[in-house]
């Protein structure tokens, strides 16, 4: 008997020319055996975005980005298109729908608008129709009856958003196997997981891991949309994302997460006024300067340092804000965020020693660290990027 | 004081790469200084649609329609969006508007469907606002949400249709100076014509004048929207298509058309069952092979001749239905098909009569001849072509 319905997602490489498309097509087929229902969201076929982003480069280098978004959603729309054709040339009901088509509603600033709804009539219709439907994903529609998208990983969240609507799960399929306990162009023996918590996703998502954008697992943990993630051929078991109680057997740490280009900056000042770092953090929010670890310190001599890092892509902008506002500061840069992830650590207090200790052991000079409930995030030098993961992975069997 | 408004519509060559694009943004910003609120209808940028069909036919040689109009639409809407990047980038207020974004309605088959109305209270309240109005040509919505295109020539369509719900004129730029007497590929010294009527115009372009489309000629007509067709540089005259009463001094033949690559097909029959011949035509018409002139003779011997005249490229499907009825029939290929039209041929019967005498003492052979209230079209042989569009330009000052 099969399974009332999902929703499947496949990214830009997956679809990059008609013969992935006929692939795709292929495995959107055999799932049919599986489920009476299937929705598949996909992207813009693998370089459409970059050519289309060229295009608007010659007509302006700050384009209109109500523009862009009318731009850029042309190339989804190419997309569900020919997937449809190539469904229907091997004999199976298929239509495609545009994100305004599909009740797609958002809300927020063009480029990076946000989820209101999936009003989903229109899909319900087709599936009950017996249609394969085909939906453009990172785009949608807004009150004002603007085409928006929804910027980075903006497909991702589509497909979880359109399956929250129908309650149904949904799978992602990527060029990637499933999620690993560290990045294993990095680590090549690390092993694949089975089953991860939304929350530990998410922690590893915001910490650096590019498998998933956070924003999709924010939804999918918010609707209860279980996520399996698996390589596109899903010809080897891939990765559940579930509720926490749903995973039976747990590692203390589930993952090790590397975010590498960091650029550590520091500032010494001669008073703790907080004004004027605050001052120097609204003017780089400003000009879109995400800062990630916050540390600050008092020396014996009445000097203050505040710390804090950055993408390396942002040097020149910082350099120029605070050269405007005359600080001492400087730079490191040879430096990398390494994280480690675990719904353990909430109730486990020894995991957070037990990696200090290894550090300490293992001569490693940390430059900032920073834990939130269920992760601790050091910045080291590349240097010792290598040794952390051994000595980390063993230790924690990842 | 300037005028109410206008609808300007760009043809694909105009539009074809980003210089270009400009070029045209800079000529609607000139336009402003003669009409309050500008609404600029545009097509695909030049190969683009190509492009489009090519990506197609990797798929599928025989696509689904309602997807080749999810597709193909996507070439309207990049060039409306990078034309308000443009706009936006010079300084003017400007916005983009798809086809179902701009009310455009839609009925009919997918790939040629026809106009149902345009709800244009989103354009009206752009205009209001200030804002400059680009709207995608050729593309519309129908009543199951589907995007839909309006076929060959669409792009005309779409500025007539939009020009009549607004009650504004429409200026169609394109690649020509405007309507020429004769094709000046033809026949070079061909004079432009500064005035012409809705249906001398739809007669043309209905017996080969490639200019403009018959359907926008004819929605023209209907709703009394005044056409100037020029150069998209716009710094030459070119043509005004209004009602029949508003030209003052008019010629007797204002236009000759020439259509080339037909097919003339003879058959001969024992019969004059006419079951023979409408189950042929029958059969043509489920291929799209399109019939133009038919004529029927009897011969003494009690057999009967029936002609029809196609385009070259039906010779193989013509062929083939026409052996499978077995019937008799030959071709005649190298022949051209050569029209005079003018308004006065409805209330001047000397003109008719003059354009047999010239043909007959030019010793020109008439392959078929056909007729209507203001035009008469002659299949003659290519090597009269010449002969006869020379004797014809001097006889009726063309």
């Amino acid at each position: 008997m099969s399974k009332k319905g999902v929703v499947i997602k496949y990214g830009g490489s997956s679809v990059a020319t008609a013969e992935k498309l006929n692939q795709v097509a292929d495995r959107i087929i055999r799932k049919k055996e599986e489920f009476k229902n299937i929705v598949t969201v996909v992207s813009a076929m693998g370089k459409k975005t970059n050519e289309l982003l060229n295009l608007s480069e010659e007509i302006s280098l700050n384009p209109n980005k109500r523009e862009m978004d009318m731009l850029l959603s042309t190339g989804e729309q190419i997309t569900i298109a020919l997937l449809s054709m190539a469904l229907n040339e091997k004999g199976h009901k298929a239509i495609s729908l545009a994100g305004w088509q599909a009740g797609f509603r958002t809300f927020g600033h063009h480029m990076k608008s946000k989820v209101q709804s999936v009003d989903n009539e229109l899909i319900e219709k087709y599936l009950e129709e017996g249609y394969i439907v085909i939906i453009a994903g990172f785009q949608g529609v807004n009150a004002a009856r603007d085409i928006t998208t929804l910027g980075r990983g903006g497909s991702d969240t589509s497909a979880v958003a359109i399956a929250a609507s129908l309650e149904y799960p949904c799978e992602i399929y990527t060029d990637v196997e499933g999620i690993y306990t560290v990045d294993p162009r990095v680590y090549k023996d690390a092993k694949k997981l089975d089953y991860l918590s939304y929350e530990e996703t998410l922690e590893m998502a915001s910490l650096g891991a590019k498998v998933i954008e956070p924003r999709s697992v924010e939804l999918a943990w918010k609707y209860n949309v279980p996520i399996y993630i698996a390589l596109n051929t899903n010809d080897v078991e891939g990765t559940h994302i579930v509720k926490e109680g749903k995973i039976m057997e747990k590692k203390n740490i589930t993952n090790l997460s590397i975010m590498d280009n960091i650029l550590l900056v520091n500032i010494e000042l001669n008073t703790n006024n907080p004004e004027i770092i605050n001052d120097v953090f609204v003017k780089l929010g400003n000009e879109n300067v995400n800062i990630d670890i916050i540390s600050q310190n008092k020396f014996s001599d009445n000097k203050y340092l505040v710390s804090f890092t950055t993408t390396l892509d942002n040097r020149e902008v910082v350099s120029k804000i605070l050269r405007e506002k005359k600080l001492n500061f400087d730079y490191i840069e040879n430096v990398t965020k390494i994280s480690i992830i675990g719904n353990a650590m909430r109730t486990q207090a020894g995991v957070a020693s037990r990696a200090f200790e290894i550090l300490s052991q293992n001569n490693v000079e940390l430059h900032q660290v920073s834990t939130s409930e269920i992760s601790i995030s050091y910045v080291i030098d590349n240097y010792n990027v290598e040794k952390v993961v051994a000595v980390f992975v063993e230790e924690f069997n990842l």
